[in-house]
């Protein structure tokens, strides 16, 4: 392709200053993007054409372990959404779903996720266990209606996903099918050029009984992972599960009744009274709504060194209850305690609370959902809130599990924690872009939505489900994030939008004119992917434009083009050489080669 | 692929009663698609080859008219649209536009067409004129609110669409590069095996100088083209010009008025009173309604023997006023007419009607825009309404352009036109499905989103536009309604989901097994796409699967496998041969061959 005719390249000699992470800045300033909206991106023909090489390398791994690729429709019926039950969680509140109205009043999703849609096809098409397994993906444009959308295509309103979806007789086949698809996963990321680590995952909104998320360590990353340096555990930190350090006992603790008056931290209380946040009990008051309209208030419970992970408190709760649970929400709301409960002195209250403190005209559940985690149930003796304004008390031998406590780990794992209590090794703690993720559904959705088929013994089994997903224009912006310096973007030969790139430094020469014209061709000649900047500019605004969108090659012709000779010269490594024309497709080659080994 | 692992065909035994045309009962019977809601479609993974083949045809055409592929957004924010007033246009009253405000409120429209997009976009990236000429192209889902979405995939409310957009220095090099796409969608269709008629069109809400649109010939057309036998005109109706036949002179018609009792149609006065259509003028009353919330009262008047056509109407009022025509309607509604008018015996009214009838309260304009097509107002004496009711009156010497009429072409020209006065040619008529539209826009866009470049002199100018679409859903399906039995389809091989198909009879024969095996590796490894029905099934189902299916050509596995010999068949010509099966690749060429010029 020649720049001139193809597309103006549109590079931004300014960093754009609604781009805060370096990938955000360098697909605008290279003119990968341009922005339309708040999260809303045009992808120019230089990002499409890495869109183009990050698909076909997905349609190729996928296709090799038996997927079949189709396109279902960005339009969702809610009806559909409404079988799943999924209708409220994804428009209400903090849904993320952007839906409308048509001309007839009919209500429709724009399809964050296809699990309905296909699971309403494949209740049509499959009938009998002979037909399973089978597995359906599609490559395509989502939406998420961001509340604050950033980080440029990372968390967009509009963006390009792989989403797939299996069906299978067994969960036991689902699950070897699982694993084939985690290998296929790690190829696809390989073959990208991407040094990515599987981490366990929480699963989130989609549900389902196993998740595993392909993740991109970079600094930029919007999640924490966990992991031990030998590879024996990776985890979400929203998943992670790990041993706390021993508490400190609390002995011969003398008083009863501690005054603690405008102590409202657990930092505050240790300074104050001697203590170490170990020996308290942490006690925190939540507000669940679920898709129903019931509202139930509970009481958490952990020890004072730790914190509650809420994402594993949601999930524990949606599965708790029959509704799906909508928002969740700490009770800070001075009005809302005033209306629910009576002599409630929040930041004062103790695990023995009782549920008269709930007000009888309260639209709330009238009993507490009462949690503890296993680092507060395990203190035999602690400190905890004592029920009164600024007063704290001594709790001895006091079972959570007789005061009808659940306990559950609802604690966030942090670096540092051992993994297992015989073990030495410590958790160590990195940011992620999270690339991929996939699921085993098992049959949430195929019991909702009716999908069954006929099994061996000719009985109506649902079908068993799992589901795939990799965020294609999450990838190119991830690579960036791996490969870049100070000069722009060094792409992965792999998805880079061209292989090479050809710079004459002055096009009026009419010898240098010529050869140029001569690598070209022999260049498209030898299908290699090449970009000729053959723009009537200076040879400074190439070279840094050249760097700037980051082509993994690049062919200078100057003034040596009279003895036939060029530089060729490596983006990432920024090596150059002098090199006759005669031996430059050679050389290319059997650097591309050097470099896609590398990278893979 | 194989059936089994791959996808399930999904075929239907019976005729689905929602489809009215035979391509789209093909369709679903072929289980190509699958309706997920009114217009809106699953595309299966057989859909989806043959969409990717008509991808394909489309890109390598483009492409080497120097066109380049990117990605624009789906979401468009409402500011852009309001910026070309064309937002209430495409979202109020009979607007196409779905739309949907996002969590902050922000008003959107999802893209039937990117006009606005890529005009601001264009504005960003190109300056001058070295950059130009430029030309980008997408293909894309495209959305549609339609009212009574029908016919499947021809007006459905999600459709894929290749939309391109040109960029030029002057209008020349616009029109130089309209004609070179004009061309290139004639070698697209052409390439895809269909048989297309490019015709004058109206350019519609998209607006411009010149537009042409290329048909598919087809009962099941939504379309009326007229056309002359040698091919020196034609014509969409909507836009098409013809010569009407001449009007019987009415001569010494002694009386001034007519008794009318009851006569409201044209037919009624004739025979009640010996008259000749085309000697009467129609006077049919329309309400306009602009987006600045104008009404506008019109009066057309036409010979009685015509009739009007509401597309030219419609663009020759748009062109009249400032503000955008929304919604043109005829007057029927008599509380409406009651509301606004005074002594208005509706199906009485006369040329002569004044703007006294009226009413001052009314919130319509004060003034009758007055219209008359050519057809009335070349007549001398005619009859027209008396403005009373049940009368008639005869008109002599009346001349339109006296009474602030304009006269303009607002004619339906029909079959048996003439369409020159010094021709014998005479119109025909057909039906036709319109699947590509290509369009000289001008400066309309670059005008209203200030889209501008400095020319050789350094002089800002308005970007010159064109813009190019194809309907890629529409191409299948009107291959289809082409390419069909009594049996299926008979896809043109060009963009068939498969070249071929296997069909082993009896899979429990280990012998047949065993030469199915080696022929499905053979053809594979050979790069032809073929499809292996490995089905345990009847032979019987596996025929009528796959002339349903319409695969081009067809490899029965029967009893002579012992002596490696099959059935080699075509499916459009139903020929049949037994043949060896190491003659079978070369077989297959030469009829492919065959079948590549034949469509092409």
């Amino acid at each position: 392709m020649r720049v001139t005719t193809s597309f103006p390249l549109g590079t931004l000699r300014d960093t754009p200053s609604e781009a805060e992470i370096i990938s955000h800045q360098l697909l605008l300033k290279g003119g990968y993007i341009r922005r339309v909206n708040s999260g809303i991106y045009a992808y120019m023909p230089i990002m499409f054409r890495v869109i183009e090489k990050i698909s076909a390398i997905i349609d190729q791994e996928l296709n090799s372990i038996g997927c079949t690729k189709l396109l279902l429709p960005q339009l969702h019926p809610a009806d559909l959404w409404k079988k799943s039950k999924r209708w409220e969680g994804y428009t209400a509140g903090e849904g993320i779903m952007f839906h409308l109205k048509d001309r007839q009043g009919k209500e429709f999703g724009l399809g964050p996720t296809h699990e309905e849609v296909i699971t309403s096809i494949a209740s049509e098409i499959i009938n009998s266990y002979k037909q399973l397994p089978q597995c359906f993906y599609q490559i395509q444009t989502k939406f998420r209606d961001e509340i604050r959308p950033r980080f440029g295509l990372m968390r967009s309103r509009e963006f390009i996903m792989k989403d797939g979806y299996s069906f299978h007789s067994s969960q036991k086949d689902l699950a070897s099918f699982y694993e084939k698809m985690g290998q296929a996963y790690a190829n696809i990321f390989q073959n990208c050029g991407l040094h990515t680590v599987g981490v366990e995952a929480d699963s989130g909104a989609i549900g389902g009984a196993s998740s595993k998320e392909f993740m991109v360590t970079a600094n930029a990353g919007e999640d924490t992972i966990l992991f031990t340096e030998s590879g024996s555990y990776a985890a979400n930190i929203e998943k992670a599960f790990s041993i706390p350090s021993q508490a400190i006992p609390l002995n011969n603790y003398s008083s009863e009744l501690l005054d603690t008056p405008n102590q409202k931290t657990i930092e505050d209380i240790c300074k104050k009274n001697n203590l170490d946040p170990s020996q308290i009990v942490k006690v925190v008051i939540f507000i669940g709504k679920f898709e129903d309209k019931t509202e139930v208030p509970i009481i958490a419970c952990i020890r004072g060194d730790q914190h509650i992970n809420e994402v594993k408190l949601f999930n524990l709760l949606n599965k708790k209850y029959a509704s799906n649970l909508i928002q969740l929400k700490i009770l800070e709301d001075n009005t809302i305690i005033k209306k629910n409960l009576v002599n409630f002195p929040l930041g004062f209250i103790g695990p023995d609370i009782g549920n008269k403190t709930i007000k009888i005209d309260s639209n709330w559940n009238k009993k507490w959902f009462k949690i503890a985690d296993q680092s507060a149930s395990n203190l035999s003796t602690f400190i905890s809130g004592g029920n009164q304004v600024n007063t704290h008390k001594v709790f001895r031998e006091f079972s959570f599990t007789e005061k009808d406590y659940l306990i559950a780990d609802i604690r966030n794992a942090k670096k540092g924690d051992k993994i297992n209590i015989n073990s030495d090794e410590k958790l160590k703690e990195a940011k992620g872009i999270e690339i991929g993720h996939i699921f085993q559904l098992g049959q949430k959705y195929s019991e909702k939505l009716n999908a069954n088929f006929s099994d061996k013994d000719g009985k109506l089994q649902n079908l068993w489900m799992g589901c795939y997903g990799i965020g294609v224009t999450r990838i190119a912006q991830a690579a960036i994030e791996q490969n870049h310096d100070e000069n722009g973007i060094c792409w992965p030969i792999q998805i880079a939008p061209f292989q090479i790139i050809i710079i004459p430094t002055n096009l009026k020469d009419p010898i240098q004119k010529e050869l140029t014209e001569e690598i070209y061709e022999d260049l498209k000649n030898n299908k290699i992917d090449v970009l000729l900047d053959d723009r009537d500019d200076r040879a400074g605004v190439k070279f840094k434009d050249a760097d700037l969108i980051g082509i993994p090659f690049q062919i200078i012709i100057g003034r040596d083009s009279i003895n036939k000779e060029v530089e060729f010269s490596s983006r990432a490594t920024k090596t150059k050489i002098k090199i006759s024309t005669n031996k430059l497709l050679e050389k290319f080659i059997s650097e591309s080669k050097v470099m896609y080994n590398k990278n893979s």
